[in-house]
């Protein structure tokens, strides 16, 4: 297809496609003529693929990159793709370093879970339990259990559902599903929130609105 | 305690504490003379909830005024301070306003639950969805599932642990964990994906570093 044609399926403006390209986010398509070229289904999957980590996972231009990188240098060992995604998508916390993420590894020790300990989500993890307990509401051991438990659903399901057709396809999908299902995640508990208390004042069962 | 002490213990400057008694985020001291005044712990208690508020969650001051006047205009009611808390905590997915959150409440009623149909939850669950959707990877009813069950035992868990003792302190107990445990939540799932691929990849179980 042309440039015009893949800039309007991917959603974007062709001088934004033109400006992957110049910045390399993209790969080049098909010389055809000089001054057209040819693009194919790999190219709207890969504007697709910045698109989201720009817009819905909100990572700056040079992170969506490094993403892109880690993808493409060995797109066949998946669980590389998804530790560099997740150094990429949490750089904030990586960034702030410093402080060994102590009350993280404490946590991750209970439960049993052998993660890379320097990874920008025991980092993560580490600043949020901080901020928690900082403010006199300390994660409890059965809390923290009963969060990681609902993770560690959601991770399984999240990486059984990964498709295996092709590896580039799979680390993508890994990718965006990272950054794509977190705010459907998040979403759904506030929500759970509001049915546990609408179903906890309504005993009769009844329907609301 | 005084002023200084407040401040100190809440971990702020003496100056936003004043700036927080101006613009009336901050309940006034006990008068003791023209120039000093007495604070409590109900006074410490709200700073905690204010800086939780604006540091961690990120809100700007007027949406942590929306949140502790819907704290403090009913306190006994924590399903509506619940309500009102995600309302303010996602105004910018109710400001973004127009189209009706139609994949959202396809969801809803696909899970049965019956929670407030316009509430800003609701229009953050079909930003995220169709954000999703748009990028070639639509939530399958399968992932909708195990999503909704995740987030229901931890929203079951959420509301469990709320301590009973004081409405005012549950109401803050409510606000302050739908913004302090998400980053928790987040951070657990993106550990639990490495997880599940460090033991698939050492089925006989060994300790990582």
């Amino acid at each position: 297809m042309r440039i015009s044609e893949l800039a309007e399926r991917a959603g974007l403006s062709v001088a934004t496609v033109k400006y992957y390209l110049r910045e390399g986010l993209l790969m080049p398509g098909l010389s055809r003529s000089a001054t057209q070229s040819d693009y194919d289904d790999a190219h709207l999957a890969r504007l697709r693929l910045i698109r989201a980590l720009a817009e819905v996972g909100g990572l700056s231009l040079a992170s969506v990159r490094d993403v892109l990188t880690a993808i493409g240098s060995d797109p066949q060992d998946v669980a590389t793709a998804v530790g560099t995604a997740h150094e990429a998508l949490g750089a904030a916390h990586r960034s702030a370093g410093g402080a060994e993420p102590v009350q993280a590894r404490a946590a991750l020790a209970e439960l049993g879970w052998t993660v890379w300990p320097d990874s920008a989500a025991v980092r993560q993890l580490d600043a949020a339990l901080t901020a928690a307990a900082s403010v006199g509401l300390p994660t409890t051991p059965q809390r923290l259990r009963v969060y990681a438990d609902a993770a560690m659903q959601v991770a399984t399901s999240d990486i059984d559902t990964v498709p295996r057709d092709s590896a580039d396809a799979t680390a993508a999908y890994v990718v965006l599903g990272t950054v794509l299902y977190e705010p459907i995640l998040l979403a759904l508990r506030r929500l759970a929130q509001q049915q546990v208390y609408s179903s906890r004042a309504q005993p009769d069962g009844r329907q609301q609105g």
